[in-house]
């Protein structure tokens, strides 16, 4: 169903509210939420709601906003997120990464104690509004295993890039996991019953499969070989080993609900009026544009993040939502006594 | 055949500054040279000595070191290489990287109007002797067409990643091609007379082949299709358009002797010990070399750069050079009447 951006708004708000969320925090996951469902990023939409609330419950996601900054020392910082909603204490990172950034040229803000933070490229997205390119490193729950291994250690991890798109244009996002396919899309499968292409894992023997199930209990595979599974453990280096986050294995999904998660990021962020003046990257920016599209037919090829932003374009009030998610967020509301429902769109 | 230390820094420094350039330029290209044999990094070996001193002739590449310090702003800095010998550049770079991320924690110098470096992993190996992780970028000639289009457009745009090691270890360091193989290998295939598997590359007709010869013709493929695709247009925002340098399609192969490359290049140096203190360090780097090693067999799991770095630890006076490679040297040492050849070790 189509609904309007503010009774997605509402709804995430009320309903986080009620489970000690600050009126604030809440705002900025629903901002989060948004982005994502008007990308067309299902994954890191509302659908994550309940499970937010479920580790709230369960004493390992804490709802009030105490995040700490650590470090702070020249252009690098640390937060430590002290188990907060990880898109709260995210947007605080790439805030103050761009702050520093401005003062430095470039900047390095971490996140340890941190819990998943939703779409990586929704903070490349705010920095590069603000004419920054960066680079956003986030480990996650074991899903590969090194080449060469059985046991699975390192995350999906995703990379993210970004680069501003000037007055007229939408910005450069690249937010990609290392692996062929995110997790999530594994375990969409697996819920709506559909096989997988062989080349997106491998189940519990070690073996290529096209049973979703299997793949969950087996191991995710990294693109490009050792090369994939290279850049895994260099997220997890940046993201977990050196912000003081969990690493090596020892971050736990959000789904576990007798453990906290541990998550760690880590924000780079370059101000890209160092290196080029404003006039000079605007020019060479649309050369790059060009040169980029003319390389195959009217339309074939896509810049990273064009057919998001496109998307994002079109949908200016409402965003598309499954049914079943609706249904499942309208009946957390009822039973959590809030008024607010997810309601189609007049 | 197996050539000693001094016998190939002797024959390179002989050779380039026969072609005007300084002494002190030379050995940090024979430096860089040493570190790829003694790796067993073939393709960035004393086999390019040729090219470069062609280019050299050309006039297209400088034998001077007339790099230019065009911006130095903070934790950001660009050098112009003025068309010098990439390695001279690119240790003028790293070495202030560092130095800036002493100060600041992280820094980003760039690099413009370069030439290709040789072995990026041999300025993060460099970065992480000082306790410095790394990220580095480097664009280069078109052998990729975007994914939908047909043109060529992107280099296959290495990105490398350095970990410090510790007292007692070898550093952590992927040096990778965003393409499924390097450039190199193709052409060292072609060279051979061998077939190439199919998944390398496609011919001028957009089809896979396994012929090098149109493999060369046409374009590489990048690792995990888009997401390769993506990778690579970053390296060319960040590596050329940010610095100053060619990018979307502009860089020159060191082949080309019409024109300057115009490569660029830029390293993001951190400061590890602004993250974690040194025994915080040291003690979670074994527990994530452990945890990684534990993921297969005894011996089955290799981190990155530890084939390379093994080897390296291996050939402690001498490298392997392929015949024809000493040979090819030799007869341009004949030719340019300087009086050091290789020889094979007693």
């Amino acid at each position: 169903m189509l609904v309007s951006f503010s009774c997605v708004t509402e709804v995430t708000r009320e309903l986080l509210v009620k489970y000690g969320v600050s009126e604030r925090s809440a705002e900025i996951l629903a901002e989060s939420v948004l982005y994502a469902g008007r990308c067309g990023i299902a994954t890191h939409g509302v659908r994550h709601l309940p499970m937010y609330i479920n580790k709230i419950k369960s004493g390992h996601l804490n709802p009030k906003d105490e995040v700490e900054l650590v470090t702070d020392n020249g252009a690098v910082a640390v937060l430590d997120a002290n188990r907060c909603l990880g898109q709260v204490a995210a947007r605080q990172a790439i805030d103050l990464a761009v702050e520093k950034a401005k003062q430095y040229g470039v900047a390095a803000v971490g996140i340890r104690n941190g819990n998943t933070f939703g779409a990586a490229g929704y903070y490349a997205y705010l920095a590069a509004q603000q004419g920054m390119a960066s680079v956003i490193f986030a480990n996650s729950a074991p899903a590969i295993a090194p080449t060469g291994g059985k046991k699975t250690i390192f995350g999906t991890n995703p990379i993210c890039f970004g680069f501003p798109g000037g007055e007229e244009s939408f910005p450069i996002v690249l937010d990609m996991a290392t692996t062929v396919v995110a997790r999530s899309k594994v375990r969409m499968a697996a819920k709506n019953g559909d096989k997988i292409p062989t080349d997106w894992a491998i189940g519990p023997d070690g073996q290529p499969t096209d049973d979703p199930n299997e793949a969950l209990k087996g191991s995710l595979l990294p693109i490009g070989g050792y090369k994939g599974y290279g850049l895994s453990l260099f997220i997890d280096l940046f993201a977990g080993l050196l912000t003081g986050a969990a690493f090596a294995g020892g971050v736990k999904p959000l789904s576990n609900m007798e453990s906290d998660s541990n998550c760690g990021q880590l924000f780079i962020v370059f101000d890209t009026k160092r290196f080029l003046d404003q006039d000079e990257l605007d020019h060479k920016s649309e050369i790059f544009r060009s040169a980029v599209k003319a390389c195959g037919d009217e339309g074939a090829v896509m810049l990273p993040g064009e057919p998001q932003f496109k998307r994002m374009a079109e949908q200016k009030d409402a965003v598309f939502i499954a049914d079943e998610e609706a249904l499942n967020i309208n009946r957390l509301a009822e039973q959590s006594g809030i008024s607010a429902r997810l309601e189609q769109i007049q």
